[in-house]
This record gives C-alpha cells, sequence and structure tokens, in this order.
C-alpha cells in the first residue's frame, strides 16, 4: 500500500534540475595597453560568464576570458550550442555534462575554442556543487590547505627599463615575493639586460620566472636561457611554439632552467604528450581554457602521479582555491588581467602567500555595478 | 626627371587588394538522417561560404562545413575577428595572410575550432590565385594529374544490414569501386556480419574500408580488426580517439589492417605527432578544418616525405582537385554530405575515378538559386 502511493505521488523535479542558463559577454578595458611578445598590445579583455539557475533558486555563476579576441565566438558556442543541451538536466552530474558538450561538440572541439566554453559552465557548475555543500572550492577541490605559493606576472615586454623596474617594485611593496617578466625582444642581448637589472633590484631571495610566450626558436631559446643562466629564475615559460614537445625537450636538455608550460594546453591529452615529451619542470593549466574545474583537477592529478608541481596561468581569484586545494601546487600566477578587481573580494596576500575565500563556492562573486558598464550582449 | 614624374604618380592599388569579403551561413538539411558511432544522428549539415571580391572586381570562393553543430562560432569567427583584417591585404600573400589570422586569434587558436574558420578564407584565397593565373586548382596545387582514385564514403551506421547492401550497391551502380561503411555497433559481432556481407556482396575486387568514428576502445579496436581479417579490409579508420597517438600504434602492432586517421587533427603539429607515433597507413586532412588549401599542402607534403599515401575527408568536390594533383595520392573519399550537389559541378567519375575540374579556379562554383533557400545569415 505504501509502495503504492510512493509510486502515484508526482515525480518532483530534483532540487539541483538546471532550469535557466544565461550568457553574459564582456569587454573591459585595461589601466595601460599590456604587451608582449606573441600578442601584441592588448588593450581590453573579453570576459564571459554564464550563469545556471537550479530549480530550487539556487545559482552557479561561471566565466571564461580571453586577451580580446574570440569572444563572441565563444559566446556563440554557449548560446547556440551548449545551452540547449542543459536545461534539465542534473547540476550535479558534472562529469555527464563535460563529456556530453565535449562529444556533442568534437567535430570542431577537442580542445581550442570549444574548451574555453566547456570551462565556462563547468565553473557554474562546481560553484554550485560547493555551494550545496556549503563548503569553499579548496576543500571541494582537494583541501590540501587554503593559501598557496604566488607571483606577479607582468605583461611588461613594452616597458621600459626603468618602468619595468617601477613596476618589479610596485609588486614587492605590495607584498609579492615571486615575480615573472616578458622576454622576447628582438635582440636578445636587451632581454638578458632586463633580467640581470630585474635580478639586481630584487636581491636573491625573491623568486624569479620568465616568459616568452613561445617567440623563439630553439637556437634563440637556447642561446638566451644559457646567457641568464646566473640569475637565478624558476622557470622558463613557454620558449617555443606549445605543439612542439620534443623541441621543448631539445630546449631543456640544453639550458638549466626548468621549462614551464600549460596556458596554450587545451585537453587533457594535450598534457600527456607535453609530460612525456616536453621535459617541463611545471606544468601550467588554466581552468578557464582546460575545460573548468573538472579540466584543471585531471591536469592536476596527471601532475602529481608525474612528480610535478601544478602551477596555473591567469584568472587568478579563481585558481587561488585550486592551487590551495593541492598538495603539489607550485606557483599561482596572479595576472595582470585584473578579473578579480570585478569581484567583491580581490586577491588577497598574507605573507607573500595568496588566500583562498572560505565562503561557500569558487570565491568569485563578480560586482555587477563594476561589470555593468562593460556588457556588450548577453542571452 | 622619369623618375621624379614616377614618384609623383599616384600609387595604384593592387589589382589582387582586398576590397571586400563576405560571409555567408546555411543550414542545408540532408534527404535522410545519417548516423555513425560518434556524432549520432545527422539531420543537416552547416555550411559557411567566404567570399573575397578585389578591387578589380575578381572574386574567388571559400567555404567551409560542419556536421551541425559550431557553425554559428565559425561565423562569428569570420565576421568579428577576420573580416577585419583582410581589407585592403594583398590576396597574394596567402601564406601571409594564413599567418596572420593564426596568429591574430592563436590564444583561441592554435587547432579547434579557428581551423575551419582559416579553411575558408585560405579556399577563397586559393581561388583568386588559381582564377589569376587561369589555371585550375589540380595545376596550380601540384599538377600531377587531373583524376584520382575514389571510394564512396557511407554514413550508415543506422542502416538495416539490407538497407546496407542496397545502398552499397548504389554506389557500384554509380560507378564506384571503393566503399566504406561505418562500424562501432553495441555488439562487434554485428560489425563483423555487417562487414562479411558487404564483403560478400562487393566481391573480391572493389576496395573495402571501415570507419569507426573513434568509438572504440584500444581493446575493441584490436578485437573488431582480428575479427575482420579475412575481409581485406583497405583501411580501419579512426578505431580510437584522435588524440591517443600511441594508442593508435598499439592498435596498429596487434593487426593486419592499415589505420588511417586525420578528419579530426586541425594542425599540422597534429600531423607529425600521428605520423611519429600513431603508425598510420594512411593520412586524411580536410581542408575545410586542416586551414584550407594551404593546411592540406602541407599535411600533403609531410605525407610525401614520410611515404604515406595523402587521403582527404569530406568536401570532395573540392579535394578532387587536390588530390589529382598529388603524385602520392590514395584515396579521394566522395562523401555523404552532398556538398557537391549545390555546386554546379557535381563529383564526376569515368572509370571509377573522380575528374577534377579544368576551370580556372577551386572548380566549386556553388548555385546561388540552390543554396538561397538554406540562408540563415550572411554579412
Ligand atoms: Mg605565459
Ligand atoms: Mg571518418
Amino acid at each position: 500500500m505504501l509502495t503504492e502511493v510512493q509510486e502515484q505521488a508526482p515525480r518532483q523535479m530534483a532540487p539541483g534540475t538546471i532550469a535557466a542558463t544565461k550568457v553574459e559577454y564582456y569587454q573591459i578595458p585595461l589601466a595601460e595597453v599590456l604587451s608582449d611578445a606573441r600578442h601584441g598590445d592588448h588593450t581590453h579583455f573579453e570576459l564571459l560568464v554564464f550563469r545556471i539557475r537550479c530549480s530550487d533558486g539556487l545559482e552557479g555563476v561561471g566565466y571564461t576570458y580571453t586577451g580580446g579576441r574570440g569572444g563572441r565566438a565563444i559566446y556563440s558556442l554557449l548560446k547556440d550550442d551548449i545551452q540547449p543541451l542543459l536545461e534539465g538536466r542534473d547540476s550535479s552530474e558534472i562529469a555527464a555534462i563535460w563529456e556530453d558538450i565535449q562529444s556533442h561538440l568534437h567535430y570542431v572541439g577537442r580542445g581550442g575554442l570549444l574548451s574555453f566554453a566547456v570551462s565556462a559552465v563547468d565553473i557554474a557548475l562546481w560553484d554550485l556543487r560547493c555551494k550545496r555543500l556549503n563548503l569553499p572550492l579548496w576543500k571541494v577541490a582537494g583541501g590540501a590547505g587554503n593559501t598557496t605559493k604566488c607571483y606577479a606576472g607582468g605583461i611588461d615586454l613594452n616597458f621600459s627599463e626603468s618602468k619595468l623596474l617601477d613596476n618589479i617594485s610596485g609588486y614587492l611593496s605590495r607584498g609579492f615575493n615571486a615575480v615573472k617578466i616578458k622576454v622576447g625582444k628582438e635582440d636578445y642581448r636587451e632581454d638578458v639586460a632586463r633580467v640581470e637589472a630585474v635580478r639586481q633590484l630584487i636581491g636573491d631571495d625573491v623568486t624569479f620566472m620568465v616568459d616568452a610566450n613561445y617567440s623563439m626558436t630553439i637556437e634563440q631559446a637556447v642561446r638566451f636561457g644559457r646567457a641568464v643562466d646566473h640569475c637565478a629564475i624558476t622557470w622558463f615559460e613557454e620558449p617555443t611554439i606549445p605543439d612542439d614537445y620534443t623541441g621543448y625537450g631539445r630546449i631543456a636538455d640544453a639550458i638549466n632552467i626548468p621549462l614551464a608550460m600549460g596556458e596554450n594546453l587545451h585537453t587533457v591529452h594535450e598534457f600527456t604528450y607535453a609530460i612525456a615529451q616536453a621535459k617541463l619542470g611545471f606544468l601550467q593549466p588554466d581552468a578557464s581554457n582546460i575545460g573548468g574545474v573538472t579540466g584543471w583537477l585531471k591536469v592536476a592529478e596527471l601532475a602529481y602521479a608525474y612528480n610535478l608541481p601544478v602551477c596555473s596561468h591567469g584568472m587568478h581569484e579563481l585558481h587561488v582555491s585550486l592551487m590551495a586545494s593541492q598538495p603539489h601546487a607550485g606557483y599561482l600566477e596572479v595576472h595582470s588581467f585584473p578579473i578579480d578587481e570585478y569581484t567583491t573580494r580581490p586577491i588577497v596576500l598574507e605573507n607573500g602567500r595568496a588566500q583562498a575565500s572560505n565562503e561557500p563556492g569558487t570565491g568569485v562573486t563578480f560586482d555587477e555595478t563594476l561589470l555593468r558598464p562593460h556588457l556588450v550582449m548577453h542571452t
């Protein structure tokens, strides 16, 4: 009898059912033009925000970003191809949704632009997962701790040497004890001079990385890497094109500085090849373009299995929690695109370590008043 | 004096200068639902047409296509990010334009969706190049000949066995002497039975390939490959995920059927890894998603250097000329998406060989009357 009543009761929609989603596209100007050896000048960045509302009213917020190009195509993928897949799905089945989107769009996907779109959706789903658990992301993603080593990542190739040094001094006075500069000048001797000047400014105890944004040939990378051997460089990031895994291996064999890459690898498979062949010292997945928290954690587990520190690229207001969550975290990049300044909690440093939010969710809550002036379109 | 006059003469715009470009997005219904093991049901395909008009009035037409998803994002890349780069450029500098687009959008590119957009632009530039030379593509792209071996590629996994056989009979009566079917049924024994039935129908002399659309694990692929060893299969296409190059190598080592792939590799670098590790028997670049004629020819040269036949995927009305142009061509796929039926010259077979157009240009001229009803949006 009881069984019968249960069977006849109307089946309720699970509280985590996705009731509605929303896509927003922003163009956010930078305070000044920022340049590197590959992208040229950045004048603004693009921010795509993806919101999921569940049947019980709970909301999750995800996002991705670009350096200023391709964002409208990401918007189209989210609006035209992904939104229709989501309504009615159980928001707690993150792996199923992640695989379904990848599979649905595989012919135009398997990395590239699709990984950005998947990331925005996935982060919103993780925000919901954390909120339902009433736990912060650093606990849900792993729970190793709630702080992480970090560094200030300059986009400063166009800065004069004196402005470069002023900028680095600014990082130190904000409390950073690790800094990164861009390299890739026309004449590599200028790069060497800048590296030496920065090392002299920061002294022996500040951690120091360089990033070529894959502007160099293998020969150029080796020549530069050897020329700054005396400057105690913690890593040499993206010396050459990220596609050339064995080329990285040749550079690694020829110089004494560990190599780092990851911001341009958009599938976990690309990371397996990089690990196997590129002889990297550090992996740098970016949750905004590797498939969100799900993709980032897959790479973090690979890094763990292969005894490599996992690091991050960009989007530090989110990565701070992911990095803190992992026992084998390297350095969080505090990026020059200030997405965090459009949230209610810009990056927090204590004794040079970045502090993860303890609020339930990803810890990234956009300040709508600050964002609204930059909204270009939305669904 | 003469020099002075020349210097004072107004600098004329070069006749090949790009004066205007146009993007068109079509959704074209298929005559019936077509299915494979990965994509599920196809009900239509998306066609993106890119038109370039030069300052002297000459027009070039390029295009790309998808299985029905992601096309609006390609449209956005073409319209929002690529069109603004092109006006005023010299249309004859194809390599420069190709690299500039790749570089401009590299952060969201390096394969994936961007490769489709680049393809549409590149094909239009090659159409212009051929028209200016007053030569057909098969001559400009290489000139090895104007015909190619070819096969009919069925998308037929959802066909009953009797419908499958009827479909194959139809190919034979149209003049094909090579056919391909889909495999990847839930129970591999059903695949084996269908392969055996097709081989029995076509006899010993018809070339026969199978395509799993990367639906199998390595173990499943090996089991199936061994089970059809007696059926004289020319190639086993995409047994497992295209990302797993070394997995392909393991399958190749375990079975007697050569492997083929390429339709899901979107950069020349991905092909280098596939060549080095996947132990392929045939390379299958697709000019609609490897960066157009430029990208396809890069892979064709790799294939030549590594002593592999170059083949094609999809878009046969264009690939017929590229395949004919190469001395090491394998088999042209005559695909089940009938783009050619919307052109003025559907595929032409003679003695089982596909015939390239001898008209100046790519040989692909769309029939506007047939296309127009399917136009969804344009710039
Ligand atoms: Mg970098
Ligand atoms: Mg195929």
